[in-house]
């Protein structure tokens, strides 16, 4: 069932008494929002957010049991992925009212998902969420930015419905592009495109590329790209690899497609050498290895045929090449100049 | 010495007669522009472009020697970088008159700066010019886009200076940010922007990423980039590797920085699995398969630990890693489920 935002508005707005569980970066930020909504926030946490707590109106309790006897309507799990499973091993939800809504704000979804209806009393509702957003890209208005969820499990009553609606009320009203979608889902196209964008970015980030003097408008894109993904941290980045079951097959999709894409620089690289230049087929290393001694007897300017041999000696043969044995005999068969 | 815009246009601006060599789609767009600015242009190409040059106001020669015997002040070299080589060696130069300035629009500058050297009259000029634009992106104004240039050889005399001078002011007074760089120089910065760029672009263009609902600011940079370079063919991205001889260098970087990255998930991994769950230091293979072994035996319940095995199970181990035969251990050691 979509989201229902005029059904929504119809009702009288209870205002939430919303419970965070992790108060870093992130669930600060969502308390800032929530309080702005006119919601009560309450918040534990590891660490000490008294005074982070203090200054936006929020109510801090340093143990957690202290903070599950407030009773909260709600209570969002704003942890890490990798703190998580942790975090609610330890959380004392047997002092939570029995009809408590849950959800989490993960940017993997079938991992909570499971540890919610594998850890929480059957009695608690279960929301799972990802605002495809943060502190940074959220500074301002939230108009546009998409929030998905996932209505894992929602008691048939109208009041427990009603208690979701509100809850995902706070998104819509501030503007989220609303997207309901299966965990699962989720995964699946997060591992093909958050994933995939990390990945390339960090690698890309690795390489210290430099603003040129002659940057095309790929490369701004690419710049673009190390700067949108180069505040995040390892944490996170290891969080979407490890907990999204459908990340190591995209890893090793975007492994292939590099070697595919270097596999067509150097085939063509062989062919040029042995059809347009050796006039041989090279249809063994022997043959192909009578070109180059042919080839380093004969050629007494560096031309074409020269840089051809260098790229070839000085790049080696990539794996999975279908020329690798050719390539090799080439390689130490080349004269040495 | 930069150019200097101002002293130009102080002086009477001759018009050129300026010969294209190459008339496919980047010739065409380089001669209609300079038509536009009342420049004559004469072309001549392996093809047959009569009409395309009638359409526009261009002359056309079947014959490279006809077109020499015109005695063209510029002759511009718009030939694809795998054409060019042979194009030059086959080409009547004699027929030229003897000061003639003679200039390419490759996207590699070395490959034909040492070219020209080489095969060229010495009393002929030589400018190297890589317009950092095409077709596509400077179909309306070429404000802004930039011209590499490198006055590779110019004769003493006034006039050849000014021919030079008129020939980049003709891309100066179409607003085009003039960046003087030599030809070294220019592939070392294009090799590790350009070069990058494409390999990216083609390799995330090969996984045939699609537009996701839940698309992230980094994602969309990502597709914005396969974009930009998937018009691109894959003769001209053969030619910015061939022909550059930085582009191995910064293959094998990008490569490194795959191999770091995916090095960075699977130590973590691996330190995770020996010291926080198996409590073991892992100094050895025995070591870890023993642990290994005790795991397969205790666990009864699928939870974060059978994630992990599994993880690096279906992973594999990656080359490189400091932990590959530790790694390679545990794989065979591993429990089937």
């Amino acid at each position: 069932m979509p989201f229902d935002n005029e059904a929504r508005a119809a009702k009288r707005l209870r205002k939430l008494k919303i419970g965070i569980v992790g108060f870093g970066n992130f669930g600060q930020f969502l308390a800032r929002r929530f309080i702005q909504n006119e919601h009560t926030v309450i918040a534990t946490s590891r660490g000490d957010y008294e005074d982070a707590a203090k200054k936006m109106g929020a109510r801090y309790y340093r143990d957690p049991d202290d903070f599950c006897e407030q009773h909260p309507d709600v209570v969002i799990f704003a942890t890490s992925i990798l703190s998580t499973e942790a975090t609610i091993n330890s959380f004392p939800v047997q002092r939570l009212r029995r009809n408590t809504l849950v959800a989490d704000v993960l940017s993997v979804k079938q991992f909570p998902k499971q540890l919610f209806l594998q850890r929480l009393p059957d009695d608690f509702d279960i929301l799972c969420l990802h605002p495809m957003f943060g502190p940074d890209s959220g500074k301002g208005t939230w108009k546009a930015l998409p929030l998905v969820y996932d209505k894992v499990r929602v008691g048939d009553e109208q009041s427990r419905r009603d208690r979701v609606d509100n809850l995902l009320g706070i998104f819509a009203d501030e503007g989220c592009r609303m997207v309901e979608m299966s965990c699962e889902e989720h995964d699946r196209q997060a591992a093909s495109s958050q994933f995939i964008t990390h990945t390339v970015g960090r690698m890309l980030g690795s390489m210290e590329l430099e603003d040129t003097t002659i940057n095309t408008k790929g490369y701004e894109s690419l710049l673009n790209l190390v700067n949108n993904t180069s505040n995040d941290s390892f944490d996170l980045y290891y969080g979407l690899f490890m907990y999204n079951k459908n990340a190591t097959q995209e890893l090793n999709r975007l492994e292939l497609a590099f070697s595919q894409v270097k596999a067509q620089l150097f085939d063509r690289l062989h062919t040029l050498i042995r059809d347009d230049i050796f006039d041989t087929d090279g249809s063994s290393p022997e043959q192909l290895k009578k070109a180059w001694e042919k080839a380093g007897e004969s050629m007494n300017e560096r031309g074409y045929k020269e840089r051809l041999i260098d790229q070839v000696n000085s790049t080696g043969v990539i794996g999975g090449s279908r020329d690798e044995h050719a390539g090799k005999g080439a390689e130490s068969e080349a004269p040495s100049r």
